[in-house]
């Protein structure tokens, strides 16, 4: 077992713990309590956790206060009725400020308990169990909650340590594999901001990660930990250097909605990662083929890498302007220098790209 | 004018500044505009401050991004639900996170809008321009946001700190006698836990604040203002200290949900003031008249210093035990040591009280 600490400016505790392993789940009910004496425990999941078993393994013969079983899972959730029916909920159990959420699944179920954590009885404290691959590597760690609106994604919601994040790869056993290898452009989107070695150490081990070789994924936890805690370290409520998490969720997030949330996030993400290798392009920051090896690296994870032709481009387009970085109506882009490396303007990490540039990618991506 | 700032640690300015004057309103729109270049400004208010002209005073011939005016104003409309629907059409107005809520009404609009302005993007700033007595004396002060749940008060919301907060008494003067008078309840709470001379100047000046004298409205805002902020400072989040600014809350707010919120917030506090006196004389915590000086005052105010006839006591007593401040499942209360002072406890100043005590007490109201 890995454990990486967390610190985290300006909140209470300082710092909290990831731990990453195999098969922690059993453990985690009891380790809570002991960190937590006195306190309830409620469990935040949904009905894909239960089917798999890991509620089960979760909860063994422990008491808990009480259960929220999100159904169906999913984006489609992810809204404030679910939030106010968890705090309902909770109300029911007539919970007090001595609570302790866990949150137990994907990063829906993780970014609706925290944000329902944040503001139940003015907050308290959530422990992430993230059992995805995307939310083992970005949702459950940096401190972001909330919930989508009926035009964008995640624009309610709050910035909420968690108090601990378990990361089991034995959980990811279970994850059917069109999620398993979406959620990896995370991972991937880690690489390309901030690590170029990592980057080659996943061009090398692709092969072992869609086997889900558990020595392997505890690497790549270990890697993304790492990348995310650093950024996430120095700038806690994204006021500049934190953007550089949303390499490629700029235009990721519009197609997202564009689909209708057809698409998986992380397949958004990968066309939202082309799309800015493009606008580097159009820009005149690349001069090598990194393009290439990352459109590459995304194809062998079985990712789109061009616009579906379901998608109507011109609603992407609109999209973007409302995205939550734009200032003024002009939508800012996270870009690269290099792989391993952001691009910044004027010590600004999220930069001012032109509208034609834009429309002309979107157009022909 | 009068400018009071506080201190808030852990927030990113630090500080914000309180105004206290007459004939603000106009004003605000344009001085918020100074204080955010380029945001925009979106208003949330209630149906009763359009027809009090209070609206018209504020925005004037400023343009604005939207607003959104609860309807009907009032404890009933404090709900998740309303919340969705600022949120949703904040959204609709495609608004990102240069945005800045402006917060025109009593505790009702100011806790929501407080809220909304904190899981708007994740947060954005909020002014707070509150137009009761009770607002103007408390809610929009001390960061606290929320709404209520099915079942009890503010059950969820945030830590919000207000950017900037302008109490212009002049707007006092269309507001309703009852709700005039319950809101001075909170003024009498702060006289109680910590300042006995305002407790002394508000007897002497009770007839003039009960005629709306503007000289005197502004004293007492400013001996409010300097009272609250010097709690809230000390501890922004509610660890301990900052329970002081409970007193009579914890039957209070019992007696508000079971009153299904027939009874004004102020009126409840006045039957939990007394019935927090009735608690230090169970517990030998009286040497003197105190409580019959108290129970004048509110008698004064027009407020009820026993519980009415149609309030289910038993209802009370289980609604105790869900109170936020309980500690497996039994209340808390601050209690006085002596006008101007607060008991505390092994440096606690939320108390447990025994069942028998705090049953014989609400049987005898």
């Amino acid at each position: 077992m890995k454990i990486i600490e967390v610190k985290v400016p300006g909140t209470a505790a300082g710092v909290y713990a990831i731990q990453i392993g195999s098969g922690l789940l059993g453990s985690i009910v009891s380790e809570v309590g002991r960190a937590f004496p006195r306190y309830s425990q409620f469990l935040i999941t949904d009905s894909a956790l239960v089917r798999a078993g890991h509620v089960e393994k979760l909860v063994g013969s422990n008491s808990m206060a009480g259960r929220y079983v999100v159904e169906p899972g999913g984006e489609a959730s992810k809204n404030m009725a679910t939030v106010t029916a968890i705090l309902e909920a909770m109300e029911a159990c007539r919970l007090g400020r001595d609570t302790v959420v866990l949150a137990l699944g994907g990063g829906v179920v993780g970014d609706m308990a925290g944000f329902a954590a944040s503001v139940f009885k003015r907050g308290v404290p959530v422990v992430q169990i993230p059992t995805t691959t995307i939310s083992q590597a970005d949702s459950a760690i940096g401190g972001k909650t909330g919930v989508d609106s009926s035009v964008s994604k995640n624009a309610f919601g709050t910035f909420w340590y968690p108090a601990g994040v378990y990361v089991d790869v034995a959980a990811l056993a279970t994850l059917d594999e069109r999620q398993y290898r979406s959620g990896l452009v995370e991972s991937v989107k880690h690489t390309l901001i901030a690590d170029a070695e990592y980057f080659e150490y996943l061009e090398r081990n692709l092969d072992k990660v869609l086997a889900r070789d558990e020595a392997v994924l505890m690497e790549v936890a270990g890697r993304n930990c790492r990348v995310k805690a650093k950024v996430v370290e120095k700038d806690p409520t994204e006021k500049n250097l934190r953007r550089v998490l949303n390499y490629g969720h700029t235009v990721g997030h519009a197609v997202e909605s564009a689909s209708g949330f057809e698409l998986l996030h992380g397949e958004c993400v990968a066309i939202g990662i082309v799309a800015a290798g493009k606008i580097e392009e159009a820009m005149g920051l690349v001069k090598d083929d990194r393009l290439g090896r990352i459109e590459n690296m995304l194809k062998r994870l079985g990712q789109p890498t061009q616009m579906p032709a379901n998608i109507d481009k011109v609603r992407v387009f609109e999209l973007l302007k409302s995205d939550k970085k734009a200032i003024g109506q002009v939508a800012r882009f996270v870009l690269l220098e290099r792989i391993g490396r952001v691009h910044t303007s004027k010590g600004e990490y999220a930069v001012e790209v032109g509208e034609a540039v834009v429309s002309g990618v979107i157009g022909g991506l």
